[in-house]
């Protein structure tokens, strides 16, 4: 069936539903159909597109065997905007394989991955007629601008969600043939920063010296943000840290991350961060405070000598245990309001925020899942953390009281949120039977309990 | 002839002449023919466009008074672009008239300004057939873009353009109804500064906090580009700046500024620059640093959650004598250089410069010309200096030895550069006569030396 599915998911694929965009609102709508209409077409009896203020949600299952677990999978089927679009190699609505892999936006995030489920689904109702376990599928289209309905979502669909554990493949493998099972998440904290001077931009000759510039300003803004040993300077961004054990220390060395190749893979002369920790320390365990765009004045061909009355800039904070979005956007903001410097006003606007997270290992649905990937790959995986952000975690453990597997079948150089974003097609098929083994493994671990 | 002198300047500026973009390379060329018709129009006999590498210079001339003082007068037919469009209150180039002023791209940068010399010309050729001075117009499509041709034209065309005078009308009154003689001009080191960062944009989840991040290398350049008191940190950038005399800061001090009012206009809480000095020194005889754009990673709608690749910038610098471009360019270049953190790459190209300069005050010309000003507006000027740049004022001098009459009639709120630039009407025919009065005054005070 892989060419089958393989073309299953071009399809999908194919819809740009980029959810940041106001102009793809009909996309992302037209996707979420398409979803809905290919989840009854596998057979699954209840299926339904649950509206929000924003973008619909997907929800399908099938619950016919009733006292066995019930496994909730969650995936979303929004994507990230492709911008700066010269730099793909191809379109990225128009999928193309190329080297064994598949070349998209949604290839690896998400679309690809959650696909691997619902062929899961699909495998096990074809052969058998049955799930092993009751399964319950919540596909949103809200991920990538923070799920801000998803939230309430939950809370208001409580009893149809719930279930005994939460599987999400939204994460990568640690390498190449190495599959992996994700127990930390890092937390997000985003938010625009803009600056405004004189009412309209003016002549920089004319009035160069005698107010002050919004680029500027927002450029020593910004720089105050890091201090030396490129540490975060932001007054009480370190307080909630939780600290990183030896033992996990120990057990990210004993990985096999070579940061020579790593460097070199990125195109960079020399790494950079926080002194005094590895790069998978400062990926996975250590907060970042860094900018997502910046912008002001002319940005065009040729020298425009204006001295321009605006500057914005976006910055995101990634978060680690026991750090918490509010409390790091409010003092980021008070950080900046107490570096703004005369002649600038500063609108400060929060756009989105995720808990960070960590999973238990000894958890029996983590070995479950441990099961499942050898089954799919031929091999154990090893236990990592990843350096993004899933809030949904920390919302399906505060509502529903699920703990989360993060099953990843994404590679490091998936260029999620990037040009040229691909998925491993061996990763994919592994997923598929890796997902389908699940299945069977979360019916045993669970009944066991 | 009012109304006609009118139509004639709108029809001037219906031509979007933006010289910095290469899709209005065709406009550009329509408005040197344009200008070059309604100079053949109103009787001169010599008429010409020289094309130049880029976009070409119209040249006129009436010499037909043997052994008579020679005035050129330059201007420049090109215009800035029109970003941000959406802040115009009529189309900049739908040329519209409220409260007795012309709101239009171009309006008093230069287009309104060089037409009154024209239509000094014509009102002499129209009224005595002939002029009180042989006059040469040379008129450049250039000068927004730093007139990169300019220098070698007026070498190869030294004959032709032979003089003893040259006046330029491209700057501001010091205030409406006080007619003003500029005899210092800043002068001007424009370049673009690209830092690169990883071979492609990043998920700033997966690998933030491992690697430098371009926005914030760029930032902590620009914050490094001044110190305390507002001042400018790059070495040497003050060296060969040559103090205001105590003279000059009385005759600042005493000309009606009230920075109270300055600042509100703008529309800023607080007035910013340099320590130790007034508004007026601060803009007229000190030199500056400035962003004049910037960009780099996500500037659209939401949370796009990527660690760019790239961000750059155009910084100039405003110079005072005896402040030289070159070497102000080299001194930036290396401290950014000094400056640039590990994990980035830096690109620096130099855009344009010009040449600050100050003019003497006890020449012949400069004083027929404030006589000039007195007949068109009824008082006698004031004499000030300006921010702005006219690098063409170091090569006349340079080239032809000329000294320069800058005699302008914009007003400090032209919005030159910006959006809703305008032109009072009052001062463009004010200005008409001044110029008019200013060929015989010249006739005159040249004779007689």
């Amino acid at each position: 069936n892989e060419a089958r599915f393989l073309d299953e998911l071009v399809d999908l694929l194919r819809v740009p539903s980029i959810s940041a965009l106001s102009a793809h609102q009909a996309d992302v709508e037209r996707c979420a159909a398409h979803l809905a209409a290919h989840l009854r077409a596998i057979g699954l009896p209840r299926v339904e597109v649950w509206p929000t203020a924003r973008h619909p949600t997907v929800y399908a299952e099938w619950i016919g065997a009733p006292g066995r677990p019930t496994v909730l999978v969650y995936g979303h089927y929004d994507v990230q905007p492709v911008d700066p679009l010269g730099e793909w190699t191809s379109p990225p609505f128009e999928p193309t394989v190329r080297g064994g892999q598949l070349f998209a936006r949604g290839a690896v995030d998400d679309k690809g991955q959650l696909f691997i489920h619902v062929k899961a689904v699909e495998a096990h109702l074809r052969t058998r007629g049955a799930l092993p376990v009751n399964a319950k599928l919540l596909i949103e289209g809200e991920e990538e601008i923070g799920s801000p309905n998803l939230d309430s979502l939950i809370r208001q669909r409580q009893d149809d969600l719930a279930a005994d554990v939460a599987v999400i493949s939204d994460t990568s493998m640690f390498a190449p043939g190495l599959p992996s099972l994700t127990y930390g998440l890092r937390g997000l904290m985003y938010a625009q920063v803009e600056l405004v001077g004189a009412r309209s931009d003016l002549h920089s000759g004319s009035f160069g010296g005698a107010l002050a510039n919004p680029i500027l300003a927002l450029a020593g803004l910004l720089a105050s943000l890091h201090g030396g040993g490129s540490r975060v300077a932001v007054p009480g961004f370190y307080g909630d840290v939780r600290p990183l054990s030896d033992a996990e220390r120990r057990a990210f060395a004993a990985l096999p991350f070579d940061e020579e190749a790593f460097r070199r893979d990125l195109g960079v002369d020399a790494l950079a961060g926080e002194e005094g920790y590895s790069v998978l320390e400062r990926l996975w365990a250590r907060p970042t405070l860094d900018a997502n765009g910046i912008w002001g004045g002319f940005q065009g061909e040729g020298a425009k000598t204006v001295l321009p009355a605006r500057a914005g800039a976006k910055i995101s904070a990634r978060l680690v245990p026991d750090q918490d979005p509010e409390r790091i956007g409010d003092l980021v903001e008070a950080h900046l309001r107490a570096h703004l410097p005369p002649g600038v006003r500063m609108t400060y606007t929060r756009l989105h925020g995720g808990k960070p997270c960590l999973t238990p290992l000894n958890h029996p649905a983590v070995q479950a899942a441990a099961r499942g990937l050898e089954a799919g790959f031929g091999r154990p995986p090893v236990f990592i953390r990843e350096g993004g952000t899933i809030p949904v975690v920390a919302t399906l453990d505060e509502v529903l009281g699920l703990p989360t597997v993060l099953m990843g079948i994404g590679l490091p150089d998936g260029h999620a949120h990037a040009p040229d974003e691909r998925l491993d097609l061996g990763n994919f098929y592994g997923g598929i039977r890796s997902a389908t083994a699940l299945l069977d493994e979360l019916a045993a671990a669970l009944e066991a309990r």
